[in-house]
């Protein structure tokens, strides 16, 4: 940490589960921190722990001349951020939003920042709150590379790696969506295996190794293929999209057959079984991302 | 591999990628194997190798007291086994199905055993072929332990790890069903992310190490929350459904303003909101395995 640094302070607004795991890695890495809950007594915790609890968010942002600020999603954000006392404040200081949105919110909290003279980085964080100011916390960026670059000792307090993905402000909230993607409905997945294999007798703690050891497949897969994508060369050999289909209509099958709901399956199903009627059964399975993706 | 055993052999019928790997490991470990396929051809390089090659499925089962069958699904496998010649041939041995279908076909095929005075094993192939016959192989196999333990030598020799679940002759089937439903699901959430992020202008390559990164979150996340699964107690601490609820919303949007067909994601935001709306909005994501197998 560079002793320019130590003399600056950063505002964390909104102290849910999240918010308080970034303020209290500010505070352990002794960065002067202000925050700020709409709940109020919030707070409390770490104003114990040397941070100054500010009674307005305008007074917690003109505190410090980086603002972070985390809350449910950006309808909330603006909620704050947008009120003209809040704006006001802003003007010539920075803001980053780590509230998790879609690519457009990010853009268009972009276009109100320039039109008020606020300096925005848009930020995404891709790891549980257990993780800030560990090793293990994943954070990215996007949006001015300066910026990013001159709030290097905040990142590094916050610990874990981060990640400037570009200047496109949407980028972090595109990379943000598509892992949430991926995650929810891995998830999706696990749950409803977890009530179909109920059904046939077989516990949770049962299938888990077994699940484990099917997650673990996942990363080294996901290496593989991303390739196949980017080329448009879709290999299917050893796995082609129709045995895929084969396959989840098992799984259907059998969760119906229980009297479960399988619309996640037959969703996934559906979109494999169109990409076979359009002449890719023997490609392999992420044809589907080409096929998803045409205009 | 005991020297009783080495005087034993084992038949392989179907010589798909899946059913070659088998027949290759069979003849590396020195058991004295005899292969058929319905369409010929397929065995050359297995009977280059020492395999006998049958003109028959009948004369493949009568030349061991072991027949490992794996084709596309239990249709197929019926088309083979359940023809007169060849039941009357099994009379007295034993047969290993590693057909993937569902728990219901392996109980119809018990029945159909027991009726003929056959041996029946079910099993899955959890790994792909490239694994067969390696350390990183995952068998599992359901019905008489006894004859499970029996052919013990073959599992060694078919390589990795093999776990009899029980004797219920569904269960294998029932745990490929669960580990499939995961599988297949995660793999249509990473297919579906790859097009969101294209379409973000994110390639796949530069979404994979994130990717990798979420993959690798769900084996000890798939271990924590069976647990609440098994025990009905759904800690939403940190991450409730209605959060999870929101990140979903969020996948939808982004991805049906670039025109991308949402279905997947869709189907699982439908099963968090019912869950959320039958009162759970504060509990773990996996209180949707216990709403979903509700009766």
């Amino acid at each position: 940490m560079s002793s320019r640094y130590e003399q600056s302070a950063v505002t964390v607004l909104g102290l849910g589960p999240m918010g308080r795991a970034l303020a209290r890695a500010l505070l352990d890495a002794g960065l002067p921190t202000t925050v700020w809950n709409r709940t109020p007594g919030r707070d409390r915790e770490l104003v114990e722990q040397g941070a100054a609890g500010a009674r307005t968010p305008e007074e917690a942002v003109a505190a410090s001349p980086l603002t972070l600020i985390c809350v449910v999603n950006y309808d909330a954000a603006d909620a704050v951020l947008r009120r003209d006392a809040v704006t006001d404040a802003l003007k010539g200081r920075a803001v980053v939003n780590l509230t998790a949105d879609t690519p457009n919110r990010a853009r268009d909290t972009a276009r109100w920042a320039a039109e008020h003279g606020i300096r925005y980085l848009d930020g995404a964080i891709m790891t549980p709150t257990t993780t800030i100011g560990t090793p293990a916390a994943v954070f990215i960026h996007s949006g001015p590379e300066e910026l990013y670059q001159e709030h290097r000792p905040v990142w590094e307090a916050l610990g874990g790696t981060h990640t400037h993905l570009g200047e496109d402000i949407g980028r972090a909230a595109a990379y943000d969506i598509a892992l949430l993607d991926i995650f929810w409905t891995a998830m999706a997945g696990y749950a409803h295996a977890l009530a179909v294999a109920g059904a046939e007798g077989v516990t949770a703690r049962e299938l888990a190794p077994f699940a484990q050891g099917i997650g673990a497949i996942l990363p080294p897969l996901f290496g593989e293929v991303a390739g196949e994508v980017d080329d448009g060369t879709f290999s299917g050999e050893g796995n082609p999209l129709t045995s895929a289909v084969s396959s989840m209509a098992h799984v259907v099958e059998t969760s119906e057959a229980h009297g479960i709901d399988a619309g996640v399956m037959r969703a996934a199903e559906g979109m494999a079984r169109r990409a076979v009627g359009l002449g890719h059964g023997a490609d392999g399975f992420v044809r589907i991302a080409e096929v998803l993706g045409r205009r």
